[in-house]
């Protein structure tokens, strides 16, 4: 394996071995350690000095299930401390193929504004990967859609595109990376974080990689790890939210829509109700049934990536039967829709289009456009005027660059107060009110409000890996604690969060994610072990995000949320402070 | 004494006796220990929980020279920390006339968007001040300039005006406190961090001061207090910088221009130089040669309060002597000048009207405009431009709201690495890489970067206090740390720091201070206590910050100062961060 330097100073590369401490390590791991160790917690994110890892994860590239998975990770440009944002794309199993650990982009050019291209191939007569770089002006400035078939024009169609749309070229907090999808669609995403502006910054624009020749990765017990990729598999087929035709797979992550309107936990029109009275339009079976209509027959999902068998993947389409986009998540969704008082998906795909051809997060992008209809720039609920604001964004115009600044940033253009964030990142589409155990996630985790960083939305809401009252603040540190240590593990090993549905009911599954690593990796692992690797990395993050200047402070929900009951629960967010520090504390 | 509170939820106004432990406190003394008490170091400060506490000095409406100033305290929008601006104005002596202690306004309207002013006037009959609720809509959204008039139409030529302009209505990060200056312009300022929003979020408009009738200040020891002010008045009327016809007087503090190029300490164009090729033709001397031109005579700066003996804000004159603005202090002239690369004081004094005008901080403003200039919105050097850029600021246009968040909003809005700001507030005229003391003041200062907060300059350039190399780091740790707690007290007696000047160098003058305030208070402190006294007041500031979560990892210059050298002296700002640490470590 590889320890691949890319420098845009003058745009050279090398090639270095895996050290001996890294070696162990995969996805979040990776990157969080590299920037942990090589990152000052003071550097400006978009200064020379800050660092863009990319790293696939362990077992990515291999036929274990559900794993084509990237983390990309540096100081943030939108929260200041550490990221990591991963993604499912051909792309990760391209870098795990030419056996690179990790990716480290560093340095910046002199020249402003002008962008480059980083071409990774690998190189059969010397055995390893290499670098070519070209110049990337034509692709700038322009809509992903329009650019990414031209790249694939430029190095053939078995490429895959990593890259940042404008939102990073203009410099917005809110802006992520793209990763092509089995469609070739620039519609997978690194969203959170600020992580396009941190790559623009660094004059890259795309990282083009073809892994034609290259050895794949190594597996150090080939038995052990077959017999873990089995088990998980079988977890997967078996779970009625993974199985083929179960809930992902049918109605997509959107199937959360109802559910959480449900269970009043639905933030709606700027997290001013737990509950929105036009989420059975905007729900994921409204999405199949459109789709079905639309059509003239039933839908399933598909893989945004290569070897996934959840396929949770959907596609919306006009009333005439052409494609409009793929893929309207639940987050999406939630955001540019229920957020927003909007509630029709034409315009919820729409603006999920227009995200992804711009390079923005669709998560901080509606909570932003949520904030300033509460300023008034535009009323809740009109969707025409909300697809006019992305479009500012996509311009450039000062309008644009103060939503492309992010949820935060909107609300101090503004002066509003009711501003749904943590660590300068929004809320995910889970009301802390109504689901106290996730606040304590969005308000503790090492990356700003973060749904993914510990579900506790499982046990919650959904009765995975338990159930418990989501109304009830108790034992909720320990169960995000859990969550959080847990999930940085999985973020580690390349599979997607989404088999932890399985896994977390079924333990033969989470046997088989274990065997897995052990297999690649020729480590002994045992269940246990997955929350202790987890630990360690959550506690490089925080050590980071404190040296930066992030800490106990910044561990807290909004204030709003603190005295404005929820309807309809009507409930205030009521952890008391020290359980937050607890997370941490006793980590 | 009253502490008085103005609840504006519903209106309402409180009195109560001033508590043992308040009884000594004055000015910044005052605010930040209410602030500290009162204010959730987490709460949102533009939300209800906030509170704007305005306080007169000690020895404020006494007839202490150059004592008229108002502390106006609370948690700022712009830094997130707790915040003291202080200003010289007759509102300041009618408070302490009417014997009202802290003024704390409280709770904010539930309608948005209506504004109210409160009038304090003496009751006779009952012997205490009263407050009346007036609505303020018609001198919302225009110019101060404009509507002062009318408000003094409305309450007769005695009254006494504070107020925030349409920044602080807009919700800006860039808002002051307007207060009336001798002529009855908005001239005068609480500029820094945000307060005029916090004022607005309020929904308080103006507060008008009236004190007929009023009984003054109270004197403990009339003897003592009349021996302190004999003392200082003498010392300001020898020191060479603060007597009549002095340095102030004669130039103003714009007098300072030609001085910090010469030592190559003024920041220009965006703090990538420290010496401006233009600084003579803004310099004081330049305007005070401007006036008699354009007037055909010597004209001597004159004061911004009663009572003061220094006199130093002089007044630009259009080509045709009609009155243009006042005043052009040092920080505006060097902000909207050099900083941006105008040599032009008649675009200078445009800017500055306009700013006033809005209620705008000039330093602010200035910084931010370099920032926008170096992102490429304007080229450096266009003062027409320039002041476009600030009348967008006036019409509350997106553009206008990037620039109105002020510098470090800026320069995320545009993406751009160069920000001069520590704690979100912008680094005034001084620059940190050629006079290292004052960059350990902005650094390590509770109020984010601020040069009165601890004025360094006096012996790193001006040879006031002593005299010491400005490009060595040595002993400024200590240095700062003096003068940071000495300043919490000058800044809690009432009197303007400019007497510093004076009583650094002239020992009978400090101990005039001291006596004043024994005089007034029937204390018995000694020139030693000063430093004690104002230490405590830090130490509280320091407490309320990390409780909101600016800790040590705040108290830095920006990045870019520590590796990218400053022309003349090519230094970078080499202080470590231990000796960064030490100031407060060692209070």
């Amino acid at each position: 394996m590889w320890i691949l330097r890319v420098n845009m100073n003058d745009r050279i590369y090398r090639l270095s071995e895996v050290p001996e401490a890294y070696k162990n390590l995969g996805g979040r791991g990776t990157t969080s350690t590299i920037v942990y160790d090589e990152v000052p917690p003071l550097c400006h994110p978009l200064g020379p000095n800050n660092k863009l890892v990319f790293a696939p994860g362990i077992v990515t590239g291999t036929a274990a299930s559900t794993s084509a998975r990237v983390s990309a990770g540096a100081k943030s440009w939108l929260t200041g401390g550490i990221k990591e944002s991963n993604a499912g794309s051909s792309w990760a199993s391209y870098l795990a193929n030419m056996r690179i650990k990790a990716l480290i982009v560093e340095g910046q050019p002199k020249e402003k504004g002008k962008y480059w291209m980083a071409h990774i191939t690998w190189d059969d007569g010397a055995g390893k990967p290499k670098v070519s770089f070209l110049p990337a002006d034509p692709y700038t400035g322009k809509d992903l859609y329009e650019v990414f078939p031209k790249v694939y024009e430029q190095f053939g169609a078995r490429a895959a595109i990593a890259g940042c749309g404008v939102a990073g070229e203009y410099g917005y907090g809110n802006s992520g990376i793209a990763y092509n999808d089995l469609g070739k669609r620039p519609s997978r995403y690194s969203g959170r974080g600020g992580l396009g502006t941190v790559m623009a910054s660094k004059g890259l624009k795309f990282i083009v990689l073809e892994s034609k020749g290259a050895p794949g990765v190594a597996i150090a017990n080939k038995e052990v790890f077959d017999r873990g990729a089995k088990k998980l598999t079988e977890a997967l087929r078996e779970h009625a939210i993974t199985k083929p035709k179960g809930g992902l797979n049918t109605y997509g992550t959107a199937v959360l829509i109802n559910i959480m309107n449900e269970a009043g936990g639905l933030p709606t029109r700027n997290f001013s109700s737990g509950r929105f009275e036009g989420a059975a339009k905007i729900a994921g079976e409204a999405i199949f049934e459109g789709v079905k209509n639309r059509l003239g027959k039933e839908v399933y999902n598909h893989a945004c990536s290569p070897g996934c068998i959840i396929q949770c993947s959907n596609t919306w389409y006009k009333p005439d039967g052409t494609e409009h986009t793929s893929c309207v998540e639940y987050e999406s969704d939630w955001a540019l829709g229920a957020n927003c008082g909007i509630d029709s998906l034409d315009d919820v795909a729409e603006m999920v289009r227009l995200c992804n051809a711009y390079g923005l997060d669709t998560i901080e992008a509606g909570t932003t456009l949520a904030v300033a209809m509460e300023a008034g720039v535009i009323p809740f609920g009109d969707g025409k005027k909300a697809i006019g604001l992305v479009q500012e964004m996509g311009k450039g115009t000062p309008l644009g660059r103060i939503l492309g600044g992010g949820t935060e940033f909107t609300g101090r253009a503004f002066g509003v107060t009711r501003v749904p964030t943590v660590k300068r990142q929004s809320m995910p589409a889970y009301e802390p009110r109504a689901v106290k155990g996730i606040g304590i996630t969005y308000a503790t985790s090492t990356m700003g409000a973060d749904h993914t960083a510990g579900y506790t939305i499982g046990p919650e809401i959904l009765g995975v890996g338990g159930k418990v009252d989501p109304l009830s603040p108790e034992g909720k540190a320990a169960l995000s604690r859990g969550f959080q240590a847990t999930t940085a593990f999985i973020d580690s090993t390349g599979h997607c969060l989404f088999i932890a549905f399985a896994i977390l009911d079924i333990p033969s599954g989470f046997e088989g994610m274990m065997e897995e690593c052990n297999g690649v990796l020729g480590t002994n692992w045992a269940s246990e072990d997955a929350a202790k690797i987890g630990g360690e990395i959550l506690r490089k993050e925080r050590a980071f995000n404190e040296a930066a200047g992030i800490g106990k402070a910044e561990d807290r929900v909004p204030e709003f949320m603190k005295f404005e009951p929820l309807p309809p629960h009507n409930q205030v967010y009521d952890v008391p402070d020290k359980v937050l520090d607890s997370v941490y504390g006793e980590l």
